[in-house]
C-alpha cells in the first residue's frame, strides 16, 4: 500500500483528456502536489492509504478552472459604474478611479479577495493584467492560487511605473523574482496596440523571448479599435504583429472581438491563441467574438471573465453559461458551442492558452493537483442527465464545494482555508470607501 | 405599539416604486398576510411590537422576484438534450419524453422541486403553462408559492386531455377550483397560433372572458413562425389576433421575438404586454427580442426563465443579468437594458404583466408580504457601489438568504420551510431512471 494525502472517491469524474473521458464512479489519489492514481474507488483503495478522505459521492469531480483574463484587483471597482458608453466608463469613471486610488494596498487585498471569489467558485488558475503585480502575486501565494500575471505596460504612466522603460524593468523583476514559486508564473503584458508605442511592444517581445515567458495583451476589443490600429501603424493589426515577430506559440490575445478570416488564418498558421470574454463584451457592448470560426480554423481559445467592473463577477460556471448561449443566439445555430467546448475552453485548453497545460487543465497521473468539487444535492441540479450540460448549464460557482491547488486543499465544505476572508472583505470595504470619496470630488 | 407578525430591519431596501426609491437603512413590518408599513428601522420599533424579527444589516430587501414564463415540471427533463436543432431537440427528446413521461406524479413533483428553486433564488411568483396543471397548482399551494397557471392547450391530444374541448373544460376546472385560494391564479393559455385552430384561439378567449381572467400565449418565438402563421391563416399573426379580439389589456405574450414594428405598435395601442425569455432564446438560437423598442413603445414587459430544458435553470437573477447584457450586445450599446430596468422586468412591471400588480412587485404598505432577503457579506459582493447593478451583475440565486410569501416564511437561512426537499429531489430522480428507460427504447 503506498501513502495518499488525498482520496477523493465516488464522483462522476470529467477526465477532460481527448476522448472526454467521464468515471461515472471513480477517485482520484493525490500525492504531494500531483494526481498519482485515477481509477475506481475500489481501484483507488486497492493502491492507496488515504491521509484525508473527501467523499464525492452525488458529486461532479474536474480540473480546477483557468480563468485566462482578469484585473483581479479590480473587485475594489466592482460595479462602480454600469450602463454607460464605453469611452463615458472609461474617461469618467474607471480611469480616475484607478488614477486616485490604486496603489500597492489596493493592488493586494483587491486581489486577495479576488483569490478567495475565485476559489469559492471553482477557479483554480488565473492569468491576470493590473497595476503593481507582484502585490497580485504575493496575494495568489499566499492563497495557494497558480496564476500567471503581468504588469500592465502602455505608453503613459501607471500609478506603479512613470515610463515605459520602468515597465519593462518591473516585469523583469516579477520574471526574475518570482522565478521558482510552483504557483505563479510570469507573462509580459503590453496593454493594446493602440496604447503601446512600436518601440514598446518590440521590447515586450525582447523581455519575453530572453526569459522564453509568453506574451499577451488586449487585441481588437472593440468596433472602432481595427480603424485606430491602421490609422496608427498603417496596416492591419495582425499584419503589424507578423512584421514584429510576435505570432508565435507564446503569444495569445485577450478578446479578438474583431478578428476577421485573415487575422485567423494568421493566428491558426502561427499557433496564436485567444481568450474569449463573452460577459465583459456583451455589458460593453463590444460585440461577439467569432469563436466558432476560430475553432473551426483549428485556434485554441480559453476563456475570462475580464474584471469585476466589466461583469460583474469571476463565476466561470455563469461564463461559460452565456459563452455556449451567446455564440449560439449570436449565428442562429443551437448545435455551435457545445457545453463539451465550453467546458474544454474553460479547463484543458485554457491552460494550453497559458502554456501551462503540462501542468493543468485535465485530470491524469503526473498531473498537479488542481481540482474542483461540485455538490449536486441541491434543487436546481436536480436531476442530471449529462455531466456537461449540468456543468455549463445548471452549476453557478456557489455550488462548488471543496478545491485542491498543486495538492493543497484550499477549501473544504465552503470553508476557505488559506484566507482569511472576513479580513479581505473589511479592508477591500474600506479601500471602497476611500474610492467613493475621491469619486465624490 | 401594534403586533407585528414579522420585521425585517436594518437592510438596503429596494422600493421598486415609481422613484426607485432604496431606503440605505429600512425596514418593514408584515401584519398577518401583508406589508403594514415600511420605514426606517427606528420608525417600525416605536410603533410596532414584532413576534419574529429578522436582521437585514448588510442584506438587500427587495420584493420577491417574478417570473414570467416556466414550464415548472419540466425540472424533470432538465438538461435531458442541449445544443441541438430546434426540431431535432423537440421532435426527438422534448415531444418523445413528454408523451412517454407526463403523467400527474411528474407534474406534481416537477412542480414541487420547481417551488423549491425558485424560493431558494428568490422567486415568489411565476407564470406557468404545463400538462396537468392542477398539480403544478397543488404544489404552489403546498409550497406556499403564489403564481398564476393554465393548461397548455392545443389541436391535438396531450397526456392529459383527448380533444381542445376537454382542455377548455379542465382549464374551466381549474379557474373555479382555485377561485378562493389566496395564492393559486388561473390564465387560459392557448399554446401558439401555429398549434390551436382559430375556434380553439377564439373558445379560449370566450371563457377566458367569461370569468375576467387573463390569456397568454407562446408567440413568434422563432425565425419560421411568422411566416408559418401567415401561411396557415392568410394574414399577419398580430393583425389576425386583433381580428378575434385578443387585443386587450389581459392579453400577453411568452418570447415575442419577432414581432416587428407594426406588432409592437398594436400591442402599445391595446395595451398588451410581453415576457421576455433572453437565456431560453439564446440557447435555442431563436434570435433576440426588440426589447429596447418595446420598451420604447410602452410596453410592460416582464422576465421569465421558461423552462428548464431549454435554460437549464431557474434563476432569476443569472436571466436578469442575461437580459441586461444580451440587449447591449445585440444593439451594440451598452447604456440600454439597464440594471434600473431589468430588475423593473423581473418585479413590479412583471406584476403588471401578469395582473398581479396590486398584489405584489413593489414593497408598500397594503401589498402582499412577498419579501427576498439578500446577503451580502460574501466576496462576489464586496463592496457594493450600487443596489442595482449588484443585483443584476453580481448576485446569483444562490445569495438569496430568507424568502417570504403572502406574509408567510417560506425560506429563512436558506432552510426551505414549507416543502421536505430531500423527498423531491429523491421523487424527482426516481421518475428521471423512469425517462431514462423511457428514452432508452
Amino acid at each position: 500500500m503506498k501513502d495518499a494525502d488525498v482520496v477523493l472517491s465516488g464522483a462522476h469524474v470529467l477526465l477532460l483528456d481527448d476522448k472526454d473521458t467521464i468515471l461515472e464512479r471513480g477517485a482520484v489519489a493525490v500525492v504531494g502536489d500531483s494526481i498519482a492514481a485515477v481509477g475506481t474507488p475500489e481501484e483507488i483503495d486497492r493502491e492507496y492509504t488515504a491521509r484525508k478522505r473527501i467523499d464525492g459521492v452525488n458529486c461532479l469531480l474536474l480540473p480546477g478552472l483557468v480563468n485566462s483574463h482578469t484585473h483581479a484587483a479590480m473587485t475594489c471597482f466592482r460595479g462602480i459604474a454600469d450602463d454607460l458608453d464605453l469611452m463615458d466608463w472609461l474617461s469618467n469613471y474607471i480611469f480616475p478611479a484607478e488614477a486616485r486610488n490604486v496603489d500597492p494596498e489596493l493592488a493586494y487585498w483587491g486581489s486577495l479577495l479576488a483569490c478567495a471569489e475565485m476559489i469559492l467558485s471553482g477557479t483554480t488558475t488565473f492569468c491576470d493584467m493590473y497595476i503593481f503585480e507582484n502585490e497580485t502575486a504575493r496575494a495568489a501565494h499566499e492563497a495557494g492560487m497558480r496564476c500567471l500575471l503581468g504588469e500592465v505596460l502602455f505608453d503613459f504612466p501607471s500609478p506603479n511605473v512613470k515610463t515605459p522603460g520602468e515597465g519593462l524593468r518591473y516585469t523583469e523583476m516579477l520574471i526574475q523574482k518570482w522565478a521558482d514559486d510552483p504557483l505563479v508564473n510570469v507573462v509580459v503584458e503590453p496593454h493594446a496596440l493602440y496604447t503601446c508605442s512600436p518601440t514598446l511592444l518590440k521590447d515586450a517581445k525582447a523581455l519575453a523571448d530572453a526569459y522564453g515567458v509568453p506574451v499577451a495583451t488586449h487585441y481588437l476589443e472593440n468596433m472602432t479599435e481595427p480603424g485606430i490600429v491602421q490609422e496608427k501603424l498603417g496596416r492591419r493589426a495582425s499584419a503589424f504583429l507578423q512584421e514584429i515577430g510576435y505570432l508565435d506559440e507564446r503569444f495569445f490575445v485577450f478578446h479578438g472581438v474583431y478578428m476577421d478570416d485573415e487575422d485567423i488564418r494568421l493566428f491558426a498558421d502561427h499557433g496564436c491563441k485567444v481568450v474569449h470574454n463573452p460577459e465583459s463584451n456583451m455589458k460593453l457592448a463590444s460585440g461577439v467574438a467569432p469563436v466558432s470560426r476560430m475553432l473551426e480554423a483549428g485556434i485554441k481559445v480559453g476563456l475570462g471573465t475580464d474584471g469585476c467592473a466589466s461583469n460583474n463577477n469571476l463565476d466561470m460556471f455563469q461564463e461559460m453559461d452565456t459563452a455556449a448561449k451567446l455564440e449560439k443566439s449570436a449565428r442562429l445555430d443551437p448545435t455551435v458551442m457545445s457545453a463539451r467546448t465550453v467546458l474544454r475552453m474553460a479547463t484543458c485548453n485554457g491552460a494550453k492558452v497559458l502554456g501551462l497545460d503540462h501542468l493543468v487543465g485535465s485530470i491524469r497521473p503526473g498531473m498537479k493537483a488542481d481540482l474542483a468539487l461540485v455538490k449536486l444535492d441541491k434543487p436546481h441540479l436536480t436531476p442530471m442527465y449529462s455531466e456537461y450540460s449540468h456543468l455549463v448549464y445548471a452549476v453557478n460557482g456557489s455550488d462548488v464545494d471543496t478545491v485542491l491547488i498543486n495538492g493543497r486543499l484550499v477549501m473544504e465544505n465552503r470553508k476557505l482555508l488559506t484566507i482569511d476572508v472576513n479580513e479581505a472583505m473589511e479592508r477591500v470595504l474600506r479601500i471602497a470607501e476611500r474610492v467613493k470619496r475621491s469619486m465624490a470630488k
